[in-house]
């Protein structure tokens, strides 16, 4: 066994990944590395250190997203494969993504020169929600890294020749805790968001994502490798894979989201010398709209819509001072469009009459609304084929989070999977998945790794412009 | 006239009221001067320079109050008052003060050697809420600073002596917005609150008020003056006086107020990834607590109670993570502690039902409760008579709000007065005090003060522990 051999054993994941655990490790076993703060910076450290000493070279966009690539093709390859990806990428300078934005981090109408071939994704995200879980995004960058090391020797072993290049990313902020939307370097990535926008927004502080960036060394300006397919493994942060003791869950299709920015406006006044009837409590007022909120689900089957305001922000906030506003994001999904369409129109209307019955304004406005997008077939059944070989159980399902893998399945064809969660609960420092269940999801992502180096649904592309498939498509 | 005169006019004081109300200007003609911020650091300096200018000695308290003192009676005549003051201070040093410590602040038992008699102190604050009104206190400063001036040069004019000295005081936090409790300095100058708890008080970003005095300069060492009797004019932040036209009214007792410290502990888990039925959602639990503070009022007659909630934080706060805990601070206000008893009873009662219902944990914790307290009747007929000999029309009422004058009761007799509000809104903006009523509350301070000078409620001391007086008495 050589030295790569050893180190990308099931024991060196584990020891990777339980270190990782102990970067910004909360009392209870969770952990706290929202993006940007001295925590992602270590966990980067990290992901930088280790990718190096393993032989993968680095790279650094201008939104943060890190890239630690393997150039599997060789250099005498090179010729060949340029028909290969003038002709699988020719869609992507015709994409028209939802946004109507063009890709500005990326330059993916052309490889970097250096570069031999387009380059297989596989990764996740390494920061967290504040008092998050240990495997949340963590998992699928640790696994995506070992799987590499076992493609690549796989490769050297059967003597076979690779199609594409393999790259392990780290997205930056998946998780939009801190900087609001989430899910924001792979959607940068993707062409889904503008570069200068996201770098502009700022957090609750008011300091920049470009100033943040720099604070910790993270502005990078590297050219990003080019993707010609995508593969991440997540845990489920659900119930069904550990209900049914199924090994791996593959994702058919993302469930349809959107949020709703709402503005309680009221007027400040003295809580210990107005009367109540001369007050425009906004607190008051923003509390009806969140249990508005929560009960909206009742107008439909169970569980067909989830519901919640995660950001609720009182101003002035003082102990006696009776509050002028509330700004809150309230947050709808469902497996169904329509659902979410007729949860938000009741919303809207409830909370007008909320406004009108206390006197005051409200404002709402929609946002980041995520059309319901299918993950290509041929990718769901690469996994099904990877996990059979692996002797292990799989099944199909839909994913209620939002994940990078759905922003990247606008620009390449991805594959997208879960190993179990136990009790399902996520975002959270009781978040868990079990060792053994890791380590299935390490072997099926390398077996399904190594397949799209060696070419497969790069031909999803053939001779037709590849942008995902619309929710039409999906209820057709 | 002399130079003292001429700055003593209702031109000069006007002139430095709208000059103080430029400090901090917020758009909409209010203020922004939290306690001990750069807005507040320089209304302080303001005074400061003002006073010194105007011949007072200015000194700053451990707790940051500010003291500009005149020294009217002479020192020739300090033997004779050394008597009246051993006599009318004694009971401070048996005070039994309703939080039962001790002035750590103060040194109420003797005058500083180098005073000629104990002070009457008139005086308000300077800070103001987070986008708060321009009179809101201030008006009462500067009010007593010209006030000041006019008893030294009536009792100059007269050739009478002066039995106190007299000093107009700025209290520390009086709003209570940025570091909690409210009336901070006065409590701590009246030996309600202990000077080390409070000095060691943090706001939201962790700074301390002993931090935030040494930042701007006021951690001061001086001994403050030593009171024997307390006047303070306000804004009424009501209705009652603009409805009945009536140009001034006299407290005769403060309503009976606490608080609620509510801390709603759910569990944080993923919005996008977490069926409903599995989320203990703190947020959704807290818009319940907040609705049934506001409408716990309707239990009793109309008006009889006031209810609020005034700070609310979210954890963690983001816009894809179901909260897990909502801290929030209730108030609850009544003439009658009865009503507030009986409220808060119903309150924990439900609350405890809410917590059941959410499967969540929410403690409930009394803080901040202030008793209804009587202020002595002498005052209020002094008062009462310096109107009449202005010409002017006054009432007696209540006061639902918190004041320094409430705390300074407990320590010696004080004296309240209101100008009218325009639409009685305060704490906001929009707070508004013709020219004309502040002119004519001036004048009606003056007046009080140079009888307090004079030795007048000194007498109430006479031969009795000045204690204020507790609710019982009041709804004896």
């Amino acid at each position: 066994m050589n030295q790569q051999a050893a180190t990308s054993s099931d024991a060196a994941f584990l020891s990777a990944f339980h270190h990782v655990a102990t970067i910004g490790a909360t009392d209870n076993s969770g952990v706290d590395r929202q993006a940007l703060t001295p925590e992602d910076k270590q966990t980067r450290d990290w992901m930088r250190e280790w990718a190096v000493a393993h032989g993968f070279e680095v790279r650094v966009d201008a939104i943060g997203n890190m890239f630690a690539c393997l150039q599997l093709v060789p250099d005498d390859a090179a010729g060949q494969n340029d028909e290969t990806l003038a002709e699988a990428t020719s869609p992507a300078t015709t994409d028209t993504t939802p946004t109507g934005t063009t890709p500005t981090g990326t330059n993916p109408a052309k490889a970097t020169p250096t570069d031999t071939a387009p380059y297989v994704l596989i990764g996740s995200h390494l920061d967290s929600q504040p008092l998050g879980g240990r495997f949340d995004g963590a998992y699928g960058v640790i696994a995506g890294l070992f799987a590499a090391l076992r493609v690549k020797e796989q490769f050297a072993e059967s003597g076979l020749q690779p199609t594409f290049n393999l790259a392990v990313v780290n997205w930056f902020n998946e998780e939009g805790g801190r900087f609001a939307p989430s899910i924001m370097g792979s959607s940068v990535y993707a062409g889904l968001f503008d570069l200068d926008e996201m770098l502009a927004v700022t957090d609750l502080d008011g300091t920049s994502v470009s100033e943040a960036l720099t604070a910790i060394g993270y502005a990078g300006t590297d050219t990003p490798p080019e993707a010609i397919s995508y593969a991440e493994i997540h845990i489920e942060q659900g119930r069904i894979l550990e209900r049914e003791a199924t090994d791996i869950g593959v994702v058919e299709a993302s469930w349809y989201t959107q949020k709703l920015d709402i503005d309680v406006l009221g007027e400040q006044s003295h809580t210990g010398a107005t009367a109540m009837a001369d007050r425009h409590d906004a607190l008051v007022a923003a509390a009806k709209v969140v249990l508005a909120v929560a009960e909206v689900v009742d107008e439909f089957e169970e569980e067909a819509l989830v519901s919640s305001v995660g950001q609720h922000v009182v101003e002035p906030n003082s102990p006696i001072v009776v509050p002028r506003r509330v700004h809150m994001v309230a947050d709808l999904r469902s497996s169904d469009p329509t659902i979410v369409q007729a949860a938000r129109d009741s919303l809207k209307k409830q909370i007008a009459e909320i406004a009108r019955a206390h006197d005051i304004t409200i404002n709402v406005e929609d946002f980041d609304i995520r059309d319901k997008r299918r993950f290509p077939t041929e990718g769901v059944e690469l996994a099904e084929k990877a996990v059979a070989n692996e002797g292990l159980s799989i099944r199909r399902l839909e994913t209620m989070a939002g994940h990078d893998s759905v922003a990247m399945n606008h620009r390449v064809p991805a594959v997208m999977m879960f190993v179990p969660s136990v009790d399902g609960v996520s975002h959270c420092e009781r978040e868990f998945t079990t060792d053994d269940d890791m380590l299935r999801g390490v072997r099926v992502l390398a077996s399904v790794a190594g397949e799209l180096v060696h070419g497969e649904l790069a031909e999803v592309c053939d001779g037709a412009v590849w942008v995902g498939s619309s929710v039409a498509e999906v209820r057709a």
